[in-house]
């Protein structure tokens, strides 16, 4: 999770980017390959997208963890802040540079597939069992975040972060977006991935009480002194 | 298989129970989401159903190894007992926590699909080549285990028993519980998943005696005093 | 590829026949439950079919690869022999093995889905370009190995290896035997994964040719004096 | 990236063109299986060939990497002479040798499923979106291999290069040729896989300049001076 000392903030931050731009490049545009693939079977197409965006975890983890540490994700870095790891200051500046990589990402999906950018997406996805999904999808992310980061040697977080959410697209109902950047970006397309607009504050709000309660169980779990690896 | 020195057993415990809440929350919730969009096709359905198994079983070993040896499982807690890996008493205070988060996340599952909680399965699960199938698959799994947990880095184990499972849930005619807390759990839930209360015992008894008969064939084949790494 | 030196040689070959004998039911029982669940689609047939392989392999390896060496195949055992990293006499007795486990691990799938045992299969898989196929698969599965396990660490052989069954399956017109054991054993059994007996000579002899065209080729690349590893 | 110093450019050259052939093989004959068993459905078609191709480089990279750094790609090639890894005429020699193996992997896969060898593609894979595609998809592999190779155990490279082209299959509208190699040889089968001729020359440029943007993107991020494993 804590960055290499000898990348610049900048080179972190353009890195955070650069990965979450892909992040949701993967998760849009699988969404509408998939989708066109599919021939109707809404199953196959998540297959799909579930494949796509666990393998693309894979690499980017494993690509760019070394150097900003692959949060990727805005309720990663808040915990990071919290938990000390990062500054307040650096918690920020990585949680706009993702906000704008998602962005960014979503718009080069849609480009991709010509289809039109920054559509506001009309998928409905309400309801206290989804919001309720959110914050179970991630207070897992952020518990297997802590549990293989401060645990295990760091390419073991790429595995276990892709492995987590390939396994979380399909154990929630709300197919485990488990992040405040992809959940803005993903209301920017009007596509399989899409979220409306309005759905995305009850999304954001269970992300960060699921991320706050997994990072309050594992202060206590595995502080992160190492316990030693294993 | 052995916990580290510097967790405390409630830390351990409450690791197993976590762990396993999620264990099943991904077996019954992708069950459920992959029938629903499975358009009838049993095959993709326990496709789906395999995918978030076997990825789950990564991320949590991944992520809970270190912590509490990331059983999930009464049989290989049993086991681990048995070869003196942890105390008669460590055993029933982990196959408790395991039991308990079992039922919890099932019930968790449900709630986020919006299904009944707590609606016994009717699921039939019975016959000689199920209970046979059981026996197998957790002779299978835990000699995996002991094989991989004794001769390989630890997180080899993550990767061998999400692999393992993976197989496990298609070669035989059960789909491979391989786990009583898994089976008891499992009667807990009228979804994809779900296994009739009647046929939980048939299950439960094959695993003990599968991991068993694995359990002494490893004493032979690999004591748990390690060969050497490889 | 090497057994490490303190398992006796009964040891190596109980743990060749296990394995061996997981990997068929394995292969077979998925190739059943496969063709049961996947509404006549051959394609969802055989890429559950695949999986399971691939996952067995990986997880099988992990387990069994300190002990044995997990070849699980006599044409590895061969080469290994032609090598000299094990004696003609070892050889002799891990193919023994690996042929007694085959045929009793198709045994147990066949039982654990209730179909007739030992029946002899009537799937044809004949034709030059099988031939061909089960030579190219081969060659690659021997090269994959010798790559492998004579320059990295020994677990990236287990990922090796299943990773190009996985694959293999897919790009050869056979689905990809490579085993000499496999292709006797799956003779055995009227199931989605049978080959007519007398289709299999073609395939052994494919598969042994396959097997020294990469030995030599890979005496030349890689010497069995590592390289050091990377 | 680097190749170990003790394998001769002979021995380099022979496994770039091997691994390349087995990477095209395995590309066109899955293609080819994809498309016959999945009974019209692109969807599952297209699941198949990704499978295989991204098992496929994780089997071959782990194989051939220590041998010759496993490029398999004249992007990658031309990426580590213009970086300083290999010299000017040792990238002319992978290249030839690439595009030998390319079009020889073709030339097997056709066999190994009966269809003419050597026909010309009549897929139609044109238009800017399709060329946008490439330029993102050469843009994230060789970002990938970069972020991986400087600065993880080159181990890690075959699971993220595998990864990486798991997803970029799906997330982009060109299923993500990425190498100039395959976009040639692909115009040499008129499968699934194929690409019309005529459409070869824009891929190729756009996976050129990819590969610059992503090669001067990390030649800032990360210096080829290695930062320090993580």
């Amino acid at each position: 999770m804590t960055a290499p000392r000898r990348s610049s903030l900048a080179q972190r931050c353009v890195a955070e980017a650069v990965a979450t731009a892909f992040l949701l490049a993967a998760v849009v545009g699988s969404g509408i390959m998939g989708e066109r693939l599919a021939g109707g079977s809404v199953g196959l197409a998540l297959l799909a997208n579930t494949l796509a965006t666990g393998a693309a975890l894979v690499a980017l983890i494993l690509a760019f963890g070394p150097l900003s540490g692959a949060h990727l994700n805005p309720a990663v870095s808040l915990a990071a802040a919290v938990e000390g790891e990062i500054s307040r200051r650096e918690a920020a500046l990585y949680i706009s540079a993702q906000m704008g990589g998602a962005v960014i990402g979503v718009a080069i999906a849609d480009l991709m597939f010509e289809v039109p950018v920054f559509a506001l997406s009309r998928n409905v996805r309400s309801g206290w069992s989804q919001i309720l999904s959110e914050f179970v999808a991630t207070f897992g992310l952020i518990a297997v975040i802590w549990g293989s980061a401060r645990l295990r040697a760091s390419s073991a977080v790429a595995i276990a972060v892709g492995a987590y959410i390939t396994a979380a697209y399909w154990f929630t109902s709300s197919t485990s977006f488990a992040n405040p950047a992809v959940a803005v970006a993903r209301a920017l397309t009007d596509t399989f991935a899409g979220i409306r607009p309005v759905d995305v504050p009850g999304f954001v709000v269970a992300q960060l009480l699921g991320a706050a309660a997994a990072t309050v169980l594992f202060r206590w779990l595995a502080p992160a002194e190492p316990l030693g690896n294993a």
